[in-house]
């Protein structure tokens, strides 16, 4: 569906792609997409995204780094967490089927093109995907800003292995069941006194601070 | 100003202030704040923050460490700068006294707290903020996606040295000018081939690559 306006703003790649677009006037422009994402006058039915399973996503990389989200629900944080996961060369972020966010314009704008890239991958039950990753051989720390040990320091002498890294959301942090599945319980170092990381940026600063230099 | 429902939830806070709300009705609630803010049936006009200047502000900390914003106007990331300044311990955020993000409600709802305690100094040149964190002993990197070395090699022995970094803003970057009047420009390290972090995540990671630990 495009209005007139975005139609011939998008002629070019309208002609490329070979898809015949519905005409709608921008009054009536009632696309069926989350009330929170921007359309800007065009919008495309897709298929949803298919990344398989853990198994698929989370073996083969060098090095290998996944982050799991323990209920994160905010787009614009997950969108950010993508984003800087493919940039950082992560393998995947894992999120539950429930209680994420879903793949809407509003996470796809923050990703900024990483939606497309980096796997997405949404699991029944994060403590039985931690206990799979560990069986994959993967050291899994859970992110606790009570947390006694830094990441380098639980990671020391071990940055060959493959990590993954779990956050929660801010606020409620991670579920009491994660916390008890997880190897261990970290914090970021040099986070002080002052209350704690924005959950995008902890995501980012954890999965720097998992990587040998 | 405070609608009927906000006084009566913030009864507490009210009495223990000692202000004396005007109460509005919700139907007629036009404060005058940026649109984007979120008010939630409750105002108060307070004085400006008034941080004084550089010298104020970034002298003195065990560990040094200033982030310069170079025309970031996006008050999310802006506030997300200032929480991660905060949590990581830097003495100041200095960003343009125009073409930044002002203090809106919008900027301080994402700095969650840190707006009122991590100096956010507004200056009216940013290059010749530049030469004076120098002339005050600073090494001031700029943080340039297309740069050689990493913020760890172009630190490596002076960590303990006092330390600027400077971002731009997504997109155009940073400008000419900053980067010829940079000590050095740097990237950050596994940043890999595709695109580039997001201005708060690359934040973040640059204060956290700067401190020694």
């Amino acid at each position: 569906m495009v209005t007139r306006n975005a139609q011939s703003k998008l002629a070019d790649a309208i002609a490329e792609s070979g898809v015949e677009p519905e005409l709608v006037d921008s009054r009536n422009f009632k696309a069926p997409i989350d009330p929170n994402s921007v359309h800007q006058g065009a919008v495309l039915e897709v298929k949803p995204l298919r990344w398989g399973g853990l198994a698929d996503n989370c073996i083969g990389a060098e090095v290998p780094r996944v982050l799991l989200l323990d209920r994160v629900t905010d787009p614009h944080n997950v969108g950010a967490i993508l984003r800087t996961a493919e940039v950082l060369g992560a393998s995947a972020v894992i999120g539950t089927r429930h209680h994420s966010a879903p793949e809407t314009g509003a996470l796809a704008k923050s990703a900024s093109g990483a939606l497309e890239r980096q796997p997405y991958v949404r699991v029944r039950n994060l403590s039985d995907s931690i206990v799979e990753l560990q069986n994959m051989g993967f050291i899994v720390l859970g992110l606790d800003g009570e947390a006694e040990e830094t990441i380098e320091a639980a990671l020391e002498g071990r940055q060959d292995r493959p990590v993954a890294l779990v956050l929660g959301a801010e606020g409620p942090g991670l579920r009491q069941k994660t916390k008890e599945t997880v190897d261990q319980l970290v914090k970021i170092d040099a986070a002080g006194g002052f209350g704690s990381l924005n959950v995008s940026n902890a995501a980012a600063l954890a999965l720097y601070a998992s990587i040998a230099r």
